[in-house]
């Protein structure tokens, strides 16, 4: 979330959450099959007559439906890609109607492991399902579906949101004519899976887990979580970035001890401990496993040009050269797939020093891009 | 350790380690001070008359004193730089005197945090001290006494074994003719202590570790361990690497479940138990503290090239294109510093796809550099 010190002019202001009730049952790709289930979320700007203006943002792994605005005017962060939405900011709330959604399986309101299972009165925890993009988008239908939205403008997202406005194009190619894919990937890489392995395995071997059902302990698997955001941490900066911000720099004189000697592990501690008290980690688990699933080529013997057929959106691809977590060869994996099939594409290259974290940043080269390519869709 | 199924012609066939016992205390750089200590070792050929053909082994995070050769003709399992080591190998037990250390702090034999401290007659736990480079490279000149050796031919490391070749090249000029300094740096990156603070955060916050002193509750921190090792594995390796060697292939079909689904996370997990079985979890953390405070410039307000001012060694550095752990440009800031002080140094730069793991590795160029450089060693 970015700390700012006023609600500007830019800003789309003081913002309130709202959910969606589904009161039909739900069958996910798992087999796993939800009763009823709820989406909640935000909305910015205004919804055209012709509600031909809806832009919805897809979230990554730890985001949420909070992407703009703030909650109250003491609010001192706002929602997480503030930077980027907001009247006459690249994604202009004055031109389209922006709505931000908490993914099933999510810790933010919408339907997830902590919630209620109405058919047993209890948490769901290691009960409830494992999701995946493909379960989200089909969730994000229904909640287009509930604001009377036939087909969005756009839908945009980094890394695994990226990964969602990819499955969009794929699932409803009627209902999405752009798909903003920035610092994304068509699957994770063998290195990219392994992170995710070890942050799972950080948490489900921490005896406050209890299987995934420490809700009934009054506990929380609060270790496990501080390793899973650390290592989080690491890789979505660069290397570089991290020597820019910390370098070897001391916290104080050496003391030859374990505790707390150089500036980076003060932040890193700090960062984990804010992490592990506001974060469920049945939600951390199922958002890496949804990472890890994705492959829309696998339907199709590894062909990702093929998997792309039936996509008839517009597709702005980005990525940041220091990325090294979902580098720019694997964006450029999206934009020969779409070559491929003859789709207009437009892809940027964007050099930039902050790793994955630098599409959540307010880059000058970056939110041109975006203003620009957002500036000439109609609605 | 490397895998053959017999002892050939080119090993330095059975072997067996021995201990030196240091009876005087030792004072580390943190202050700490051991009483007395042992350092196990094993050699390979023979030192000549001169006692000049002496060649010393460093060894890096998790390594040990068994460099070459096999226990029992039945041993499994070779010394971890076996490939590299024996009758008519690149490092030639015909021609030099090999000695493999394991090093202060350890858990293979030298006194580490699991000796028993004879002051209290339990075992030292917690309260070991913390080592540094420097105390291991003092200690091994203190086992270079014991063996009657003035000088080393050469001091030959990898990782934070370079460190150490690098270091007896500052503190010992006399007693060293050459360098190799593999897969190195002349200090860790922030990056690379972030993954070793993560992997001491796991350690310690194990509820197994009981602040070091687990010894008493005839427990491990098996847990940390476990993480601390998937975490090495990974950047060990390159993304390449690892994707060449497990990509996303699948144990089996999909089962949207938090067990083993693909085939890398089989790997990780059965590297983890096996390491987290043998491997003293005190050691890991005192090695990662090592690493992390190992950066000779510093007493030269960060000019690397007047911390070098001293040194008259010869050096070979060698960097491998896939280690981002410790990537060819540090190994080339130790270059840079050898050159400001106007030393011979010879550097590759290895094309391998390995990763930091390339050093250990009998790949063809690489092991020809080091066979045409050690052939060059007059002794």
């Amino acid at each position: 979330m970015s700390e700012i010190n006023a609600i500007g002019a830019d800003s789309v202001g003081i913002v309130t959450p709202k959910t969606a009730h589904f009161n039909a049952s739900f069958t996910l790709k798992s087999g796993g099959v939800l009763p009823v289930f709820d989406l909640t979320y935000e909305t910015y700007g205004e919804l055209n007559t012709e509600k031909s203006n809806a832009v919805l943002i897809c979230h990554a792994l730890s985001g949420t439906h909070h992407v703009a605005g703030r909650y109250t005017p003491e609010d001192k962060y706002a929602g997480w890609w503030d930077n980027l939405i907001g009247p006459n900011k690249p994604l202009d709330t004055n031109k389209f109607f922006v709505i931000g959604v908490n993914n099933l399986g999510g810790c933010h309101g919408s339907t997830g492991p902590a919630s209620i299972d109405p058919v047993t009165s209890k948490p769901f925890g290691a009960s409830f399902p494992i999701v995946t993009v493909e379960d989200w988008v089909k969730s994000q239908a229904m909640l287009a579906d509930y604001l009377g939205i036939d087909a969005f403008a756009a839908v945009v997202g980094g890394s695994l949101g990226g990964m969602q406005a990819l499955q969009w194009s794929m699932a409803y190619p009627e209902r999405i004519k752009h798909a903003l894919v920035i610092a994304s990937s068509p699957n994770l890489t063998a290195q990219n899976m392994a992170f995710n392995e070890v942050a799972r395995q950080a948490i489900t071997t921490d005896p406050e887990f209890h299987g995934g059902d420490y809700y009934a302990h009054n506990v929380v698997p609060t270790r496990g979580l501080r390793i899973a955001r650390m290592l989080g941490h690491i890789t979505y900066l660069s290397d570089d970035a991290m020597g820019a911000k910390f370098g070897r720099k001391l916290k104080d004189t050496i003391k030859y001890s374990f505790d707390v000697e150089f500036e980076m592990e003060s932040y890193l501690r700090y960062q984990a401990d804010k992490f592990a008290g506001e974060f469920d980690a049945n939600t951390y688990l199922r958002m890496t496993r949804a990472l890890d699933y994705f492959d829309p080529a696998t339907a199709f013997d590894g062909d990702l040009s093929a998997a792309l057929d039936k996509v008839t959106a517009k597709f702005l691809v980005i990525s940041f050269t220091s990325d090294w977590r979902f580098s720019p060869e694997r964006s450029r994996e999206i934009v020969k797939a779409l070559l491929d099939n003859e789709l207009p594409v437009k892809y940027a290259e964007v050099t930039a020093a902050h790793g994955h974290d630098a599409f959540l940043m307010p880059d000058e080269h970056y939110h041109a891009i975006l203003r620009s390519y957002l500036s000439k869709i109609e609605v």
